[in-house]
């Protein structure tokens, strides 16, 4: 279960699903790609951006289900207790190289954070009115 | 990277994205509880009700990403090519009780699917006329 890639990669979630985006990021290659469900993200400040609003507005907090790894690479799979919802789950298959973090394929159901902005435009819509 | 666990998990998978849905079946529990986006599903006969559309209708290759395995749980991340979707990765961490896969928690992401079956329930409107 341990690895250094494991190690990095569990450093790197504690710290975002902590709320530390600073930290989180040391463990992220400036040149990451990142591989997100609604398209291809390049370089450490697309990933911070894809990756604040659930640290920062949506996250209440996770829960590790598993996670493995080994030299290069880690796969993890978590819960998520979120405001859009109650269980977002998600995993993320990261490669790391020399020490960070260089590729993500991140994996969760995008549905319930797709209507709870729909459903605040619309608030947003009426309280304009 | 071998377990009996994972073993399994791999056997399943490549049965039911090989579309033999009863050769995958064959792994899994009667009892078996599934963790799917949408909510949880209980015993076989839902599960193959889960899985039928993705396998016969919508799937048209899988690639497997990673996958790692302890002495009773795997965890599996592969990306899909699917008719709704070019790209529709999916994780499924599983755990095997007996030689049969107990529980399942699937991630992935339900927009590409919903937003085909609006599309083609709009053309189907269309059509009738």
């Amino acid at each position: 279960m341990t690895s250094s890639a494991l190690q990095i990669a569990l450093a790197y979630h504690r710290a975002w699903t902590g709320g530390d985006l600073d930290l989180a990021m040391g463990h992220i290659a400036g040149d990451v790609v990142l591989d997100a469900p609604a398209g291809r993200l390049a370089g450490i400040q697309a990933y911070r951006e894809f990756l604040a609003p659930f640290a920062e507005r949506f996250l209440v907090r996770t829960e590790m289900i598993a996670a493995f790894g080994d030299d290069d690479r880690a796969l993890m799979m978590y819960d998520a207790e979120t405001i859009p919802a109650k269980s977002a789950p998600a995993a993320e298959c990261v490669t790391v190289r020399d020490g960070k973090i260089v590729y993500n394929r991140f994996v969760f159901d995008r549905t319930p954070f797709d209507e709870f902005r729909r459903r605040q435009a619309q608030a947003g819509a009426v309280q304009g009115r």
